[in-house]
C-alpha cells in the first residue's frame, strides 16, 4: 500500500472529506473512543503553535496514542532543507535524515513550516513540507505550510456546516484585515477553498492590489464549479461585501506580488489600516447575525474589534474547538487501528 | 455548576483543605489509582519550572491523564495581557483567546505567571492569572503568581504535619535570606499562611524594612486567629528568631516597598548579605533538630549553606516530593472522574 | 538493593549486554509489550536531541510509561554543577537538588551533557553526569556525555550483528571525517568499543595527530583482548583503511590534545578537509558492499557524500531505528515491572 499524505484537502476525494466530517461530528458528540492505542505522532514545529499543538496532542491522547513535539533549532538540531547542500555552516541535520528517522519511530509525521524563501516563486513550492513527505515512509500531515492550512480548512468547513446548516448558496465573505506584518496566504486560501467546496457564494474582499496566488484562485474557482450552485468573486469594498453575508471570515495576508519586498509592502499596508472588522460594519450582514470567523491568533482591535470578538456573532472559539474534532477524525482515518 | 478555580488556598474552605491533605496522605501511601482517565491538563508557563512541571505532568500520567506543556513566547505565541489593547506590536495572541480555546481542549488549565509589572500596586492584582481564570470556562490552577504559590502552600502544610505531627503551638520561623535578586513574595506569604492555618506560632524574621504586602500580613494574622492557639510576630534578628524553632523556612524576597526600584534595592540588599541559614545558626533550634524547609530552587551557600542542605535537618527534598502527592489530590478533587 | 546506573556499556557484564541485545531483537520482532505501566522517565537535556528524545519518549509510551522532557536553562532553571559553589551569579538550581528531586518523581533519570570544560582533563571527568548519578537515588542513564554515548553503542552493536551476522574477525573501520566544529569523542569511542567487544578487527583511521583519549584507547584494546579473535590498529590513510572493510563508521571528532584550543584546531582541521566518505572510496570495501554507519546528525557532503547516504551501502537510518529497540530493552531491564 502506498502511503497517503495530508498536505492539502483537495488531495483527498470529496467522498473522503465527507466521511471525515461525518466522523468528526460523531466524535464531537462523544460517540468515538480508542483507535490510536500504541500509535505515535511526531510533530515537527518550525514555527510557533498553540491550537495546533494542543489539539493534536490532546487528540492523540484521547484515543490512546501519543504525540512527540519537536522544535528544530530549539530542543532539536537546526535543519538543512536544500537538496545537495554542502553542510559546512549552521545547519546540523538534513531534513532527509530527520524525515527518514522519524518515520521509523512514529506512525505519522506532522510538520509546520511557514514560508521562508525570499521570493514567492520559491515559497509556493512548500519545499520543506514536500521534502518531509518525500523522505518519510509514513503519512505526513501539513500543519500549515506556505500554501495551505488543511486542518484549519477542515475545521472551517465543519464550523460552517454546523452553524449554517445547508451551506449551498449562502454568502461567505473572506475579508482582508490590516496587520502589522505581511502574513502568509495559507489560511485565507484554505478558508475560501472550504467555502467554495460547500457551494457557497464566496466573496473575497481586499484592497486593490491584494492579490492571492493565481493558481490558488483558479483552484478556488474550480472547486466552486465542481460543487455547483455557488460563485466566486473578488471585490475591493469591505462594507459592500459584508452586506447580506451569512459568514464573515476576517484574515490578513500580504499581497503575493509584494512577497519578500518589505520596502513596497510598508506603504501599501499603510494605506489600508481602516480594513478592520467592527461591530458597525457587521450590522449589514444577514439580519445583523452573520457569523464571524478567524483562525486565531487574532490581533484584537487591529484585525477585529473587541466588541465583535466578545459579541454574539463570533464563532472563533468554536472554530478552534472544532480543530480538535476534525483532527481526531483525520488521525483515525490516517493511522487508526480500525480503518 | 459554576467552576471552582484554585488561585489561592484560602479560596477553599478549611474542610476542603483538610480533605485534600487526607487524600494526599492516602496517595502517598499508594492507596489511590486512576481517576484522571481521558483528562487533559493544559499548563501555561510564562516562567521557568522544574518541580511544578515534572510533578504535575507525572501526577496526571499516574492517574491515567495527560498534561500538555505550553510556553508562550517560546514554542507558542507571545501573549497580550492588557484589556482593550490595540495589538499592533509584538504580542500575537490575547490571553482572552488563549484561555477560551484551551478551555475547549483541556479539562483544567494551570498557569504560572510571576510578577512583571513595574509597580507593586499593579503586580499584586495578579492580572494574567485572573484573566485566564475569567476567560476560561474550565477550572484554573495557580502555579505561582505574584501573590500566591498555593500548590507549594499545600505541600508545606503536608510536610509540616507529616514531620511535626501536631502542629498547634509549635514554633515556625520564616526567615529571610540574602539573594542576588529581589524575588517575589508569593512563596514566603504562602508558607506563612500554611503555618498560620495550622495553629503554629509564626515568627517572620527579616531585616528592618523587608516588609510583606500589608493585606497579605493581615490575611496571615486572620488565619492564625481562626485556627486558634497560635500567634504571628515579626522580628529583625535571625539568630533570636531561630532559637527554639521546630521548623525554619528560609526564603529570600524583595521588600514590597522597594518593588520595581532596583536603585533602592541594591544598597538595601548589600547591607544584609549575612542573612544566611548556617549549621551554626540552626543549633539553637529546638534540640538542634528544627526542620529546615525551602521551596527550591535554592541558592546554595547564599540562602542556605551546603552543610545544612546536606545535613539531617533538611527536609527540602521531601517537601518537593510532597508537591507531587498534594497536587495529585488537587487534580482528583478538581477534575477527577470519581468526585 | 543498590541502584544500577547505565553510564557506560562496560559497567555492565558481557552477559547482561548479551541479554539486552537478545531482548532488543525480540522487541524489534514485536514480541514484547507492556512492562513500563505507571513508570516515569525524567529526561534532562543540557544539549539538543532528535533521535534520543523521540526514541526514548516513544519507547516509554509503547510499554505503557511516560517520559518527561526537561531542558535546563530553557523551560527549567539553569543548573549549577560545581560542588561547594557560592551561587550568587547566574545559575539558579544546583544539580544536587535537581537530581534528588527528580529521583522522587521519576523511576529513572536520563541525562545528556556534552563536554563544556575548557580543558580535556576536566571534561573527561563527566562531572555533570556523575553528579546526577551520585545525587539521584534512582537509576541514571547516560544520553551522551563527554566520554561515552552508551545507547548509541548498544544500537551500533545491534546493527553490526543484525547486518553482518557473525562479527568475529570481520573488518570494522572507524574513519575520521572533516567537520566545521571540533566534536566530542564520545561517539567514536563508543563505536570502537562496540566493534571491539564483538571480536572485530578494528581499524581507526584518522589524520596524524587526531588522537583519542589514551585511557579510552586502552579500554578499546582491553575489550578486544577479552573478546578474542579481533585486533585494534590506528592508521593515517583513509583509502588504505577502507580496503576490504565489512563496515565503515564515519565520524568526526576533535583531537583530544587540541581540546579547548580553537587557535590550534583551526589550522589542523584546515589541512584535512579531504577526509570525507565518498562513493568512490567505498568501492574498495569488501565486494564494494561494506556497510556505512553514522550516529546522525550527519553533515551531508562534508562528512559523507549524498551518493553514499542515499545509496545501498548506507545503514544510518536502520542504526537510528535500532536506538528505539535497544533502549526499550534497556528500560525494561532497568525499571520494568517484570524484571
Amino acid at each position: 500500500m502506498t502511503k497517503r499524505d495530508f498536505l492539502a484537502v483537495e488531495d483527498w476525494s470529496p467522498a473522503e472529506v465527507e466521511a471525515l466530517l461525518t466522523l468528526a461530528a460523531r466524535i464531537k458528540r462523544g460517540e468515538v473512543t480508542g483507535g490510536l492505542e500504541r500509535k505515535v505522532l511526531a510533530m515537527v514545529f518550525l514555527d510557533p503553535s498553540l491550537r495546533t499543538r494542543t489539539s493534536f496532542e490532546t487528540g492523540m491522547f484521547l484515543h490512546g496514542g501519543h504525540a512527540v513535539v519537536l522544535e528544530p533549532g530549539k530542543g532539536s538540531w537546526p535543519l538543512e532543507t536544500e537538496d545537495g547542500a554542502v553542510m559546512d555552516r549552521d545547519t546540523v541535520e538534513h531534513v532527509t535524515e530527520a524525515a527518514r528517522v522519524l518515520g521509523r519511530y512514529a506512525d505519522a509525521l506532522a510538520v509546520r513550516a511557514f514560508p521562508r524563501a525570499s521570493d514567492w516563486a520559491t515559497a509556493r513550492q512548500d519545499v520543506v513540507l514536500r521534502q518531509f513527505a518525500r523522505h518519510c515512509d509514513k503519512p505526513v500531515i501539513n500543519l500549515e505550510s506556505s500554501r495551505r492550512h488543511p486542518c484549519q480548512e477542515l475545521a472551517d468547513a465543519f464550523t460552517l456546516r454546523e452553524r449554517l446548516g445547508g451551506t449551498r448558496g449562502k454568502k461567505f465573505v473572506l475579508t482582508w484585515a490590516w496587520h502589522p506584518k505581511a502574513l502568509p496566504t495559507a489560511v485565507p486560501v484554505s478558508a475560501a477553498l472550504a467555502a467554495a467546496r460547500m457551494g457557497m457564494d464566496v466573496t473575497i474582499a481586499a484592497p486593490e492590489g491584494c492579490d492571492l496566488d493565481p493558481e490558488d484562485m483558479q483552484r478556488i474557482r474550480a472547486l466552486s464549479g465542481e460543487a455547483g450552485g455557488g460563485s466566486v468573486s473578488m471585490v475591493h469594498d469591505q462594507a459592500a461585501a459584508i452586506a447580506g453575508a451569512d459568514a464573515v471570515y476576517a484574515k490578513s495576508w500580504g499581497p503575493v506580488s509584494l512577497y519578500g519586498n518589505p520596502g513596497a509592502q510598508r506603504p501599501w499596508f499603510d494605506r489600508h489600516r481602516d480594513w478592520k472588522l467592527t461591530a458597525e460594519r457587521l450590522r449589514s450582514s444577514r439580519g445583523g447575525k452573520g457569523i464571524v470567523m478567524h483562525c486565531l491568533p487574532v490581533r484584537r482591535n487591529v484585525e477585529i474589534d473587541d466588541a465583535v470578538l466578545d459579541g454574539p456573532n463570533s464563532l472563533v472559539v468554536d472554530q478552534a474547538e472544532n480543530r480538535l474534532h476534525v483532527q481526531r477524525a483525520l488521525l483515525l482515518m490516517m493511522i487508526g487501528s480500525r480503518r
